[in-house]
């Protein structure tokens, strides 16, 4: 637990002080006050994080953790559970949507076996972090031990930490979990207080039927497992994911260097409420960078106040979201960096 | 005329046999059906415009036009007149805002002086098309003559034909002018039949005086003017501007080259209504970038049917939100021409 609580402690409020600095900045560019909006919020925004008058972005990561749950026997996924495996194989190939957006992006995507239910070849490009094979089925008792929960954060800060060595400028989350979206909204539930039926949603592509299958399961493991909603490792031990500890890892993390951390959907919403609950000020260095179609998440990013910027219908997790959302941060970077004012560009002010 | 009603004679309807086909490859890439929401809508799109099953963007341009506005002098806007020439000079220097975001998509800026009231020094990166030294006072009569109104949609067809010899893939559109939320939103309200004071906003942050003579001169220009609202040319030439026209042109001239075209916030908006009254089947070559502050583009957008790919608050103009929006296209084209199959990666399909 120690790890956990010095991370935490080590996350400090942002510099406001310097984020107004910046607004004047921004303000003596040559534009209308204000016209540039969210880019202008972004950029005070990854100033205020990184305490860096003029932030510099190069090294993008990307973390896609992959875990497999126990959940998935209750047939709440339209997917067989095989295929987290396969597409642990095919991030490392190269194949999957997050490494061409990540590609795209110019970030590179750090895969981690977090808790597949398999042993996984090893490859140069795969962190294996495993913390068990799969956690349980939370309908029959606990996902996970409160030691695995432990060490599944831990491991997430490990990664971090250790990728930081390589540089990090700017993070995103991902995930790949067969069944995951059901941990997603039962964390959901518990901690945002709302009912299991309104932060379900069709995952992967289920039926009506299943869909119902699937809130019963939810319902039922947050009746046997009783988690305290306030206590983010409890929750996670009860009905969460070794990926979804995982990426809450890396967003304290992140948050601790002083790191921006671009979240993607629904199960990395999931991950973060586990970060917000073990330490709220998480919530400032965090960049919402899309709402998902998966009902859910929503419910997650009203409970912290984050704003998604991307409004894409997505919902295939991975970091995709991230990525598409890591362009955008990296432009009011720019924006801040390398815009002339009005002084330089000889443009007249406002009148009025 | 004869060159417009040849653009418009020769926009087709985008090819709807190639999007189904495109569907069925996007459904067996390696993700759950449909997860990526707008993004396979986005790639879709662009194989139904250019007809190519892969499309490829090398050639990304922003056509940024400039023009002034003899409504200027009726006190609409918080800037000064000259601002309109100094930022264009802005734009050839590389010091705008357009010019930062458009560097971050790997675009090039095509800077047109389709209006500006006074004589610019000629730059080898400043294109010269200029109609007339700024439009008349829309409140005291036509803004432009009908002559004038055509040889500014002609003139924009010769730039985006003139520029498509050197390669254009995909196409923005961004604007500079002193006082054009004036016509833009006369345009607005004049198409979509909204009232005046329901489409017409602070622009550059006007306070409320300003505002209420803006919205006057709007509604007495409309009253003195009585445009046709289904006739395009007579709106831009009663109460539109150089640079309106002139995008509207460069609008015309991507559909019938099959060029995708991403339309940047409320002037390019106004310019896009322009075009669709001169030919509906315009609509499914337009990328909607984001949906600007000013209010009246929100009718812009639901009147035509385009949903924004960006919620960012922005309202800058020049192509700012059409440069973000670029990044989102290209990765929409790169998950179909670069994502392994569920064949090719050994990944299970879904069960049911």
């Amino acid at each position: 637990m120690d790890r956990i609580t010095k991370t935490v402690k080590n996350i400090d409020t942002i510099d406001y002080k310097l984020m107004e600095a910046t607004q004047k900045r921004l303000d003596n560019l040559t534009k209308p006050l204000g016209s540039l909006g969210r880019l202008e919020e972004l950029a005070k925004l990854c100033v205020g994080i990184t305490r860096n008058e003029n932030p510099f972005i190069k090294n993008k990561v990307i973390f896609t953790m992959a875990g497999d749950h126990g959940v998935a026997e209750e047939g709440v996924s339209a997917y067989p559970k095989e295929v987290t495996a396969q597409m642990v194989y095919n991030f490392i190939r190269g194949g999957a949507g997050i490494n061409v957006l990540a590609r795209h992006a110019g970030a590179r995507v750090v895969v981690v076996d977090m808790g597949v239910a398999c042993d996984l070849k090893p490859h140069k490009d795969l962190v294996i972090k495993k913390v068990n094979y799969g956690t349980k089925n939370m309908v029959k008792g606990p996902a996970m031990s409160i030691e695995e929960a432990v060490k599944s954060i831990k491991n997430g800060i490990d990664i971090f930490e250790e990728e930081a060595k390589l540089g990090i400028d700017i993070a995103g989350t991902g995930d790949m979990g067969i069944g995951n979206t059901t941990p997603s909204s039962a964390i959901t539930s518990i901690i945002t207080g709302k009912p299991a039926e309104t932060v379900t949603g069709r995952g992967t592509g289920i039926d009506d039927k299943t869909l119902f299958c699937k809130i019963e399961a939810i319902k039922k493991a947050i009746k046997i497992n009783r988690p305290d909603p306030k206590n983010g490792i409890d929750v996670l031990s009860k009905v969460g994911g070794f990926e979804i500890g995982g990426l809450a890892g890396v967003i304290l993390a992140a948050a601790a260097k002083r790191v921006p951390v671009i979240i993607d959907g629904f199960i990395s919403g999931a991950a973060a409420l586990i970060a917000y609950q073990l330490q709220p000020k998480i919530k400032d260095y965090m960049i919402a960078s899309h709402c998902s179609c998966e009902i859910g998440h929503k419910a997650v990013l009203d409970y912290m106040g984050l704003r998604p910027l991307l409004d894409l219908d997505l919902r295939l997790g991975e970091g995709t979201g991230a990525a598409l959302a890591m362009g955008i941060a990296e432009a009011s970077i720019k924006i801040l960096t390398q815009m002339a004012t009005f002084e330089s560009a000889s443009v007249s002010e406002k009148i009025k």
